[in-house]
């Protein structure tokens, strides 16, 4: 279904820039050019949001893009930062003395905030202060920068930015924005290589992916993040709890809050731009899962749900939250509130466990709102569709618009191989009641492994969804690719049509299956109707017969110029021809 | 992304019946097969609803099925029909002296209503008598059948059944129903043989299309109609207006009345369940498309507003609509009232062309109540998603609960090659709402020609979409499938999650990519979490401690019962694994 697109841009595509002189901006987006309609009247280009960034050699990695904004703030001091520990990258590296392939870019030392300071996208928003990262982000959405400040004070917008990834291109997640999508990697000590996961990071970001989370729970799990992170212009999420696994064996009732801990600092070292954390999994909700028909789902709230039932203890993200937010105030790290009570199945959604921990989650978001810590909402999962509203309507007055950032929803459990496609259905109507990012499914989930085919798939089908949403939450200027694509179809302007689609490769090898030939993409027909009967053609005619103005008169019962109009139709040989070739498309 | 199936039945799956003794009735289900759960408690076998029918040698056709409760009712007559016309089947079998392949099967006269009878099953449930094809379908939706025959006899439910079609299980469209999928075939004069569009048939069948559309328009339209038909044990309906445009050679100004009308009969002898009918395009309305930015895009739409333009006369569909109403009551043929004027794209949507033909629709709806006769009304299109119910509300009550059939929408123009799902999104919502049938949409949409695996793509999806709407809309036993897939899931029960697919095969060989061996298919993890470490078994752990009683104590705060089940655990050796093999799923 998805033959492979070279990495190379599409020829009618170009990188070009929004620029902003006075504050020495440059916001880099595609640009597709457009052919000359029929009539010789011109296209203007179209420019898209771009997420491919400038791209890198992988192992040098990306310009600290940020470095300069950061440091002239004075607000963060450079430090010799956490040892390197072995351990990091699992126990076969500590046995080799060393991980399979080193990070040999630049290394410069760590920065975390002055004595005293914080240095969130949400302090300064809070104290009035523009920065660079919210002017940039506003060029980008195309929108006022007081929006920008003011929603990411208001936390219900963040702009995930680790002052340790300076090389990310600011962007923001929240309702007033667009919607963004969320695409999953990481290694697989059976399958994968560093150098693959950065070519998957690649990949994922080239087709729109707005954020990564580096999932890996390998071998060399603290290397591949390295070489992801240099080489990402979006922000990086992960799931801390899983390196911490690793470091204790994998018992997890082993894990200490200490181990967690110095977990965190090493990834805030690094510049992992969020963290899941399931700091609303507590003893007390864990046995609202036992009646479920598919339990605890989320890996992370399953670990943490047999640590507190190992030790019947509280669970220590939650006991040791305050401090977590004083680590991330120092970096910039927005948390992503992990759901690890979400359903698994839609015979348990909306169910008590689940709407318990976001009660949760409500109050961390306002615990770590007083430390100027940006954070966002995860949610669920599996949704039975008419069930997903109340989700998000939730979750934002329970958050005070704190960013939602979900997980689908699937809206059925009986298409294992397509639920990409369940996913989408939930995702487009969670995202127009006001879910800021949708994390992406794959036609793996449930399965296997994602392959680089399946992370294409699941990135194109949630930017549907994402833009799907937006023009259904009549987001300024998002119907202008639909239109411009509209447009082109009309007009039979077939090489428009694939390099305005999301995926131009496939949209033209679809077409080439049926009518391969070169001038097929310039004919005035499509296979649907063949070169003789053609309905747009029709509706050409008819545009040229009736003028604005004439439309209206009929409209009001004046048919005498209809009556002329259509003397003169037959009179220039105005006929409707038979297909000569012939289609299953469209029913009539 | 899909790979073939065979035709062959998967080997979990076989066929059932449900029993109706006192009237000898059984419909054919789909019973599959599970395994017992771990704890060695039997599974129940789950039955589906099934479209694929008997089977049938495509040479030899189906058993008509229907044949005797035709007859019983005294109603028709046989009679001699009309005479075999070479151009029926296009220029080239008329200078051939045949088709390329004649039917060779059985060729019973064809019947109609005896004189003055009307012969509709809406006209028997008018009348307060349960028909045979009533009872069945009561049978095959698990409903009563008070609720069937007082549905049709209110025009909110449609059971398409000429009386020429005996072959066909009678199914019932309307919104107190499962909601129904069309999947459209016919052939190619380029790529397609008659055998070929018999396969097509019973492929689509197979993976779950409620009715079949005949949409060729090509060479030996006639032949390849009879033997689709033949063959099939689901509704066939077709748009007349192509062959009719066939016979006279392509140039729909010279389209008449009288071709039609012979083309119709031609149709309704054959056996053709629903025709397509373009009567709301009025000459009136046709500059209202005139300002849109994709005009016209239904053939059918835009052949009659070319007749229209041509003549300045008003559409000949509906001048005469009365005296096809005469000859659909004589068949029990249903009318699928054409939206010939729906919007192509999201630009305009719901706009005034739209909109005033479904005002002309609505008026025809009723009188063809007068004649007893069937009908379904046909709507868009392209729609952003925040305006599909609309869609959907209005026609419901402009046309008094007249079962909708759209297409699709598509809730965005910008993913060609990706249609399925831009309409499967729109189709969701617009199936919660009410809307009875929904018309697949292929990743080919605006770009080629459907194959084999298109279609079956097109229907997969389109079954999600139908089968998230009865989720959402609380259909009594929706959810029955997805709760025992969501159990074996929870189980590890691989097999039995296969096999409760929608698409088995495709389950199964994208489980087998990460783990082929096949002891992983019976093994209790899966390649997410790998072996060691799993966050199902975590669950089953949890369940395992908790029973629903103790869950409810400790949610009451009396935790002294956690507290010894905690320290059991931990004595058991209750621990959790650090995960061997290596994902990028789900993100926690």
């Amino acid at each position: 279904m998805s033959p492979s697109a070279p990495t190379e841009q599409h020829p009618a595509h170009s990188l070009a820039f929004l620029e902003d002189d006075a504050n020495g901006l440059r916001v880099p987006v595609t640009e597709i050019a457009l052919d000359d309609s029929p009539d010789g009247s011109p296209n203007a280009p179209l420019r898209v949001y771009r997420t491919a960034g400038p791209g890198s050699d992988p192992v040098i990695g990306l310009a600290p893009y940020r470095a300069g904004w950061i440091e002239e703030r004075g607000d963060t001091e450079a430090y010799e930062g956490r040892a390197r520990n072995l351990l990091d990258d699992g126990r076969s590296a500590q046995r080799r003395g060393a991980p399979s392939a080193e990070w040999r870019g630049a290394r410069p030392a760590p920065r975390r905030a002055r004595n005293g300071r914080r240095v969130t996208q949400m302090h300064y928003a809070r104290r009035g202060v523009v920065t660079p990262e919210m002017r940039y982000v506003a060029l980008r959405e195309g929108c006022d920068v007081e929006l920008v400040r003011s929603e990411v004070a208001a936390g219900r917008a963040i702009i995930p930015s680790n002052i340790n990834h300076p090389e990310s291109e600011p962007m923001i997640i929240g309702r007033a924005f667009l919607v963004k999508i969320n695409a999953n990697i990481g290694n697989s000590a059976v399958t994968s290589s560093i150098a693959e996961e950065v070519d998957k990071l690649q990949w994922a970001t080239k087709w729109g992916a707005d954020t990564v989370m580096d999932l890996s729970t390998g071998d060399d799990i603290h290397t591949t993040r390295e070489w992801i992170i240099r080489n990402s212009p979006v922000p990086i999420g992960t799931v801390p709890i899983y390196q911490a696994l690793e470091k204790v064996s994998g018992d997890a009732s082993a894990l200490t809050w200490e181990v967690f801990r110095d977990t965190v600092v090493e990834q805030c070292e690094q510049g992992v731009d969020y963290m899941t954390i399931h700091a609303g999994v507590l003893l007390r909700y864990v046995p609202l899962t036992a009646d479920r028909v598919t339990g605890i789902v989320s890996r992370g709230g399953s670990i943490m749900a047999g640590w507190c039932l190992a030790h019947h203890q509280e669970n220590f993200l939650y006991t040791h939250f305050d401090e977590l937010c004083e680590i991330f105030a120092q970096y910039d790290v927005a948390f992503s509130l992990g759901d690890g009570l979400r359903p698994g199945s839609t015979a348990d959604a909306n169910d008590a466990a689940q709407f318990t921990e976001l009660d949760t989650l409500a109050e961390l978001t306002k615990r770590a709102w007083e430390y100027d810590v940006q954070v966002m909402v995860e949610g669920p999962g599996h949704i039975p569709f008419h069930l997903v509203r109340e989700n998000v309507e939730r979750q934002q007055e329970l958050c005070d618009g704190a960013p939602f950032y979900t997980l689908g929803p699937l809206v059925t459990d009986v298409a294992p191989g397509y639920d990409h496609i369940t996913s989408a259905i939930g995702a487009t109507e969670i995202a127009r009641y006001g879910t800021a990012m949708l994390c992406y499914v794959t036609p793996k989930e449930h399965l296997g492994l994602p392959n680089k085919d399946d992370v294409k798939t699941g990135v194109i089908t949630y930017k549907i969804a994402a833009h799907a949403a937006d023009l259904a939450k009549g987001h300024p200027g998002a119907h202008e690719r639909d239109d411009a694509l509209s447009k082109a179809r009309f007009e039979f302007r077939w090489r428009d049509q694939f390099s305005l689609s999301l995926d131009p490769a496939t949209a033209e090898a679809f077409h080439d299956e049926t009518l391969p030939a070169e001038p097929a993409k310039t004919a005035h027909f499509c296979s649907m109707c063949g070169p003789k009967f053609c309905s747009m053609r029709i509706s050409q005619d008819i545009r040229n017969e009736f003028g604005s103005k004439q439309a209206q008169e009929a409209i009001a019962g004046i048919a005498e110029g209809m009556k002329q109009k259509s003397a003169e139709f037959v009179a220039r040989g105005g006929k409707v021809y038979l297909p000569e070739t012939i289609t299953v498309g469209t029913p009539d």
